[in-house]
């Protein structure tokens, strides 16, 4: 059997190993491998540039926040608790975090593969000065190693920030979120730009747990009384101009399925009173958030703020882990999704006005080329998000292009989300789709379909300028 | 920067770049790049040939008829009466060609990677003899040069035909149309054989705007009573029978959904007494629509025409436009298509008899494996189409290859479709098609799946063979 | 044109022709080339190794068995009588053995690209010693010489299950089955390990033909009343004890949808009741079914066995093949699955328990990323079976570890399943196999994805040690 080489970062990686195609890809990588990054939808807690303190050890920055990572150990049949997921039940989690990670690194292999365990080699490479692979034997030595990088002052997230060359990060926030920390970065007088993004639906989705405390929070941060359907509307309005004010240029809503459907105003305040006194039915709470993404539109038309769409996604499949670990523990499961039926009153009402910027996202590929490639390559309002969670990845992205690009071109686009709560994964995301275009690109260009100089041009508008255009950046 | 170079297409265009497999598939085009062009499936208009006049100017040739190509313009938002797209409810298009042409020169880099801008490059460098990049700098001398080339005597219809090689051209053609122009051709006494085939959709979807005119067309072109539900039968042979003297050998149904049902002739009859009392709903067209698929396939076992079905599209799917701008202007959406359940009936009635030749196409990818392959590879009567409209393109034939190819084998596809409005693409189609065929088989040449002799046999009977007999050409 | 050359297998097939991936890929082959087969789901009929009498003829031992390949030469027009094979309604079948195989040489090159074209090919240069491509000129000398070379004792089924390197080999067998050549087997002193797998379909489904009947049969081996919903079950947890006893390690179902509801005690025994009043309606059936799938986990959980579930096909779709010829005769098809809302119940009841080890399959391949993936990756008991029938190909092995690696890992898959009643096809479907995950893997490290020393690792995992611990062997 051959040696374990030492961890570290082949210049290649990801690029066709044919040699005409790798020489082009090379070339192409090279023009965006220092542009500066636009985070336009992620998760990042805006609160880890306000305090700006060190991050406390591996496990606490690498393990327990990233369900990616966790739910493949469990997969594999090691409980969350000796992983340290806290429960919300009050049962008891593993604390020893060098535990934690010891278990990690016995199991590394099952990230062979992944875009997870090709994110973490890169941060530990990258980030952490690691250049040992992970395994059993050498968990604590490279736990006790990262313990001290993150320590030093050029580790601090806000320095991690600079060193990324983050140019703007946007997080993702309720409209019931007083955005505290993002002041407290502009009163801070660091330069770093932190936006929000504004994601009402803990207050459209009736079936959100605590949507009548959400809609009084809603009242108390507005100041408008929500009682009512209109006052409702009101003061998601005045929350999304204050949401404009602290720097968002994009609004997100995470749906089950992209159903849409008007109400008249007297339907949809049906509905809300219904949902106020707690009498609302699940095909109540589909037919208000179908409306409500008819008006998060009109809205978008008047504010300018771009609007995101992430359907096609059952929460919280696996109810015993909902219930003792809460949500976003790796039990969302895709599922098909039908674009061009749900769709169809909303682009047949604001598709055809080419100021509205709606950004539609998927997780069903099977909707690329069928329905959202054809869709975006004729309504004007319409462009197709990046490759999205699972396909964030290698051949995901891949896939991505190989379904998109013939059917909506290049520039129904939007360039690329790295769509995540882990910090230190910025770059390593990025640069995998840097790579995954610039192979892509490579391929097309040694097969003549494109020439070099084509290429040379979109690979900065797919790593830059796509996303400035599209976010309003 | 890489300079701009002259506008030229590479000998190895669409072939791997990998140096084994390009020197395979460069053997096995070579084997077909002359072979005369069948083009079975298709909508040019017999006109052009009866007529033989000159192209009117290169916007008239190129833009203004292809919804292909303004639907990408459009959904940048370039309005479609900037490009001249005549509008059906009296409004204002662009009338200045020139004006048109340099938007389209301005907005060329959104074709980079589509099938539409390779045939406009493969249309200027070989039929029009642009030898530069399309740009917004080149498009007036480009617009002159084109508009130039065309009043020469070999660019009028019918030497551009004999100049492609076409062996025959099938036409589509309502059942209420006189073929006037196809007898026109005939009569000329010039030899190119222009044919039409039988799309009754028209008159078999109670659903289509005019209907009821439609259905008093037929009686008048057929002299038969269609009043009744078997006076509707009889007109439709009787029109069968006068495409087949005109040189039909095939028939096509573009239909919602593939599905199909056997109805009584009392009930048949009831629905059809419905629909011509304007009384017709939704659900009336699709029993009818359905029970018609399997009246055709009876006529065809009848008549000896090949039967097409084209299914899965969501036509029109843009109200606005459609409204503005009429049908087939870039707003027909596909859609997830089941054709397991749907065909079930008509494969059970018809589909064990192999005199009966059903090309069934899809805009569904899904559908090739995990359907339309093992359909096909069971049942005598049924051949799958080639990858059709959007996926008529260089990753959207090679995904048709690797998807079909394993468990159809090559023997149940027929050849390829052109499927074209647009005369002068039908060479640059044909060429992608064999060149992605020739990449195929490379490839199973050098992966040692085929033998270079197996290769060599299956290439031709891919361009040229399989149309040949499954259209009965 | 090219020579045809001689019949051979190329060392490096289905490796990919790109020279770095290429040298990897033979390297991670010859680790595993070798290798013992672990053949734990398939169907080859344990008779063979009781009798252990020559194989009658070519026609017999390689044609009239297998519904892959007539399937495909029906479907090009050839009459299934005169392939030989036996009709269920009386009517005459060809019994020229001769005569078929000439047919099969006439009509192979309908054949070419396809896995079954691929495997024959495999078995006639390794198994039968032929070194002509099977061809009409040549159909009859082939014949001769594999008609002689099978009667040579090397090639009796025990001495080929020996050359064959076969560590245990599973078959598939009704719980009314007596396994009475199982018991031969071991009685015979022979050492060749044949074990059963339990697959209860035809008690469980009541849309079984002959349902009532088998009940009775279920009674009659179990010793146990089956006239009760609780004796049923009885009677199938007696059944698995003995099946176990008889070295079975799994358990496997055949199902429509993997649709899946817990009933109560009470309910089920109402919808058992029905149907022994044969009363029970397609809806019964299915709930039944659905609820069975819920028993067998319960059941599994508590004896250990592996559990196998197989959904997704229409079966019997040709209904006039199915009337003259009977079931498995090439009209099973795919349909679209839904695995996200139809295991939840199952999931939810079971999918977090990691002693239980659940292999879900699929035909539907959008459901590998979309759906499957997610699912194993996160819960601990669920794994996914290798790509299965039309997709246990080169193509389709390759589609399944892009779309699934990537989400769920290499390790929440099971190795390879040969899942076949040819019995000498087994080393072919084994060696392509692993041929595409050496190439796969060559891939990822050519590509910087894996290190080659990880890759020696997982390659040998995919070929042996996954299918030892799932199947627990």
């Amino acid at each position: 059997m051959t040696e374990k080489p030492p961890l570290d970062l082949h210049p290649d990686r990801y690029f066709s190993s044919n040699t005409m195609e790798r020489k082009i890809a090379r070339h192409l990588y090279d023009l965006v491998k220092d542009v500066p990054l636009l985070c336009p939808h992620g998760h990042v807690d805006a609160k880890l540039f306000a305090i700006n303190a060190p991050f406390p050890d591996p496990t606490e920055l690498l393990i327990i926040p990233d369900h990616y990572l966790f739910r493949l150990l469990y997969s594999q049949g090691i409980p969350l608790e000796s992983l340290g997921i806290p429960r919300i039940d009050g049962g008891a989690s593993e604390t020893d975090h060098r535990k934690i990670w010891q278990i990690v690194g016995d199991n590394f292999h099952l990230f062979r593969g992944t875009p997870t365990g090709a994110w973490l080699k890169h941060e530990m490479v990258t980030v952490l000065g690691v250049n040992k692979r992970l395994t059993g034997e050498t968990a604590m030595e490279i736990y006790d190693q990262i313990q001290e990088t993150l320590q030093k002052p050029e580790n601090l997230p806000r320095a991690m920030f600079e060193r990324f060359h983050i140019e703007v990060l946007s997080t993702t926030d309720a409209p019931t979120d007083t955005l505290e920390f993002h002041k407290q970065i502009r009163q801070s007088g660091w330069n770093g730009k932190i936006i929000p993004a504004f994601r009402p639906d803990n207050v459209t989705d009736f079936m959100v747990k605590g949507w009548r405390q959400n809609i009084t929070k809603l009242a108390d941060v507005s100041g408008v009384d929500t009682s009512t359907y209109s006052g409702f509307i009101q003061a998601l309005e005045s929350r999304r101009a204050f949401f404009q004010e602290m720097g968002a240029t994009s609004t997100d809503q995470g749906v089950t399925t992209p159903f849409t459907i008007e109400l008249t105003k007297t339907d949809a305040a049906t509905l809300y009173d219904k949902a106020m006194r707690d009498q609302a039915a699940p095909e109540d709470a589909r037919l208000f958030t179908g409306h409500m993404i008819m008006e998060m539109a009109r809205m978008s038309l008047e504010d300018g703020m771009t609007m995101q769409v992430h359907p096609g996604v059952i929460r919280n499949h696996n109810t015993l882990i909902y219930q003792k670990f809460g949500a976003d523990k790796g039990g969302d499961i895709p599922s098909a999704t039908d674009y061009v039926n749900n769709l169809k009153p909303l682009l047949n009402k604001y598709g055809n006005d080419s100021r509205l910027n709606l950004i539609m996202f998927t997780i069903d590929e099977t909707s690329y080329s069928r329905e959202l490639a054809p869709l975006a390559g004729h309504y004007p309002a319409l462009k197709v998000g990046p490759a999205w969670w699972f396909h964030d990845s290698r051949e995901g992205m891949l896939r991505y292009r190989r379904l998109m690009t013939e059917t909506a071109g290049f520039y129904n686009g939007v360039g690329f989300n790295d769509d995540t709560r882990a910090f230190p994964s910025i770059p390593a995301r990025h640069d995998v789709a840097r790579r995954i275009d610039a192979r892509y690109l490579a391929e097309l260009v040694a097969e003549h379909v494109l020439d070099l100089d084509e290429a040379e041009e979109v690979i900065v508008d797919l790593a830059y300028f796509l996303a400035k255009k599209n976010y309003r950046l």
